[in-house]
């Protein structure tokens, strides 16, 4: 039969990402397409043992119902550290009129997907730069919000874009913003330019979403103050994960923002899933009080930095001139330009006839049907030797194809 | 500073039963209210077993991300059990022209949150037994969509009520029901009516979202078919979960419904969440093919029988003449009805300031602000101490609250 599907589903297609991970079974693709972390960067030994401690002491407690706010003593410990690494709360505690709260959610998408429920009716629209995360475009979708992109220079998002974008946009009820390491362009917003896109929303009283999935994979340059680290109005939804420091697949993430909004969130994550996974908040929360985390992180910032050099390395001596590249000081990936005129569909079909694949630019456009000549590479899922000659294989395929 | 929330979230409140669940700190409190299966049902030394050799052999599978829809054989095991235990996808078998397809989704709120996310628009309706599930309405809710309540007699919806809600609400979208030891009401839908209301919403093409989460829990009576196990259409989307009878805890659950549904669900759950933890995943499958389920599913049975029959009894001896209860052959639940005129919510407050707490039967409504005469009571949680001496309040309570 038909199905009369909302309307907000009716057209949308599963992340062209998702789906490439799908179709990675071929074991002779060399993938550049993933956002895996490492496979090193699990801590498995102290998971395995925590875990054991957890179902030999409490079990019926981790395996049991909880409350919907997440397990409170991993609410303190992440806000503790948030609040040390990342100055998250710090003008809170100078005594400003909003409250932060803290909200465990079932990784850093749900927090994303959230923030959009409790501020969006069907047909708003939410600022992002562009091109930005597709997960997070396909939260906004989902919910029948409309995402509106502010183009990037390789310092940010334009900040006189980004107001010109505001005043076009009467629905505009959200500014999403991936400030550090980006996804997928791999730039880190100014510290200059973070306060100016600070003033700007605070001129118009329009909240951001600040994701930080990246932050603590920095392994170049120097610490920039968040967003959240500036606010003085409780405007800043702060969002961020353990994906990439301890398991992606654990399903873990956390909204450090004004209670008022917390609380809001945490009535629709009663409706999406009760509460996260119990069992991973105690082991998480062993893990932050009871393991070396800096340790460990330190351990994936030496294995990034040296992995994004190779790939650097390589693309400098494999790929024709014309090809441009950003090189971030942090994070999961590097993002590729071809020259003016290029097709880059057909390159990106070219790179997978020689059995590499690399993720289409058009992915991450706000706008489905605008034009790309970018792509998106991975560095922290394949080998070296896979790196090496994977890049070999895109030095081929763009020699052929760039005439 | 003021924010402007979304119309859907602007008014909703946390679940009571949420609300009630984490004020329940006061250890002389005898809760009544919780919907938690019991503490002895959880196989905690084959999931500790378990748990240890899947970080022993496959670490990095158990950690990593994996895809939207579900780990495999977990999937494949799903469709197996429930195929053999509830008929789930056997119309299929026989030749039918849509394709049967399982999504594993994090939690079964999960499952009815998308399924209401994937069909209804802002405004559009979800029609209900009436009560029903809290956590169903803010689901719905939450999602902009309109829950309107069906009343029903001891053995489920009325369907000519059900007929005339059709006709009465063009907008309608969606058919919830609970048929098999409805949460809160205790209520079994007679096969005949399941047969009636199946023909119902086959005649007006309304997809049916039939949650089972207790159906494992049966402990008395027979068998009685799953709408889907009636589905010549691909009309019913079946949504249960492991809460039950593995782990509440864990937020695992399932759907299984016609692939073009299935793929539209997974669409919106990548914007939620990504995919399942799939440690859990695993785990569970390994449970579902190395353990011996139905023996424990036994155990769990014989346990509430037990606990639901001593509530029971304690009921028919403390209550005074007028209250009336159902009689569950399952489930968790049992609903009391006061006498005509009494105030429900007076009673609920003579009975906490007792220490013993229940659910005010309005949670249940689709329209929050009619009256209730009834209040749920659990018998899962409580030891048979707090079962005895929790009804002995109740009747007192009862006895001086009602002249």
């Amino acid at each position: 039969m038909e199905y009369r599907f909302s309307d907000k589903l009716a057209d949308l297609r599963p992340s062209a990402i998702r789906e490439i991970f799908k179709s990675l079974v071929d074991p002779s693709i060399i993938s550049f397409a993933a956002g895996n972390p490492a496979a090193e960067s699990f801590p498995v030994d102290e998971l395995a043992r925590l875990s054991a401690e957890i179902l030999a002491t409490a079990p019926v407690q981790a395996l049991q119902y909880s409350i919907t706010e997440g397990y409170p003593p991993l609410r303190e410990a992440v806000a503790k550290r948030q609040r040390a690494v990342f100055g998250i709360g710090k003008s809170v505690a100078a005594g400003d009129a909003f409250n932060d709260s803290t909200l465990i959610v079932s990784g850093g998408q749900q927090g994303i997907e959230l923030a959009c429920k409790v501020f969006c009716n069907e047909g708003d629209v939410v600022l992002c730069e562009n091109p930005t995360f597709v997960g997070s475009l396909n939260s906004f979708r989902s919910n029948g919000a409309c995402p509106v992109g502010v183009e990037m220079a390789a310092d940010g998002i334009d900040p006189d874009a980004l107001e010109r974008a505001i005043l076009e946009n009467p629905r505009v009820k959200l500014l999403y913003l991936i400030p550090t390491f980006q996804n997928p362009s791999g730039v880190t917003m100014s510290a200059e330019k973070r306060r100016r896109v600070y003033e700007i929303a605070k001129k118009y009283s329009l909240p951001i979403l600040e994701d930080n999935p990246y932050g603590e994979l920095r392994f170049a340059g120097k610490e920039l103050p968040t967003l959240k680290s500036m606010d003085t109005e409780g405007l800043v939804i702060y969002c961020s994960s353990f994906s990439k420091i301890l398991s992606a697949g654990m399903r873990l993430g956390f909204v450090i923002a004004p209670e008022a909004i917390v609380s809001k969130m945490a009535v629709a994550k009663q409706g999406e899933d009760v509460h996260t996974n119990i069992f991973f908040q105690m082991l998480c929360h062993r893990f932050l009080t009871e393991c070396d985390l800096d340790a460990h992180i330190a351990k994936i910032r030496a294995l990034y930095r040296r992995k994004c050099a190779l790939m650097l390395g390589e693309l400098e001596k494999q790929l024709p001139d014309g090809i441009t590249f950003t090189r971030p000081e942090g994070g999961l990936f590097i993002w590729c330009t071809l020259p003016l005129g290029c097709d880059m569909n057909a390159f990106v079909q070219a790179a997978l006839a020689r059995k590499v694949a690399v993720v289409p630019g058009t992915t991450f456009n706000c706008d489905p049907s605008a034009p790309s000549r970018s792509f998106r590479l991975n560095y922290s899922t394949p080998t070296d030797e896979q790196i090496v000659e994977g890049v070999k294989r895109l030095g081929e395929a763009a020699r052929e194809f760039i005439r």
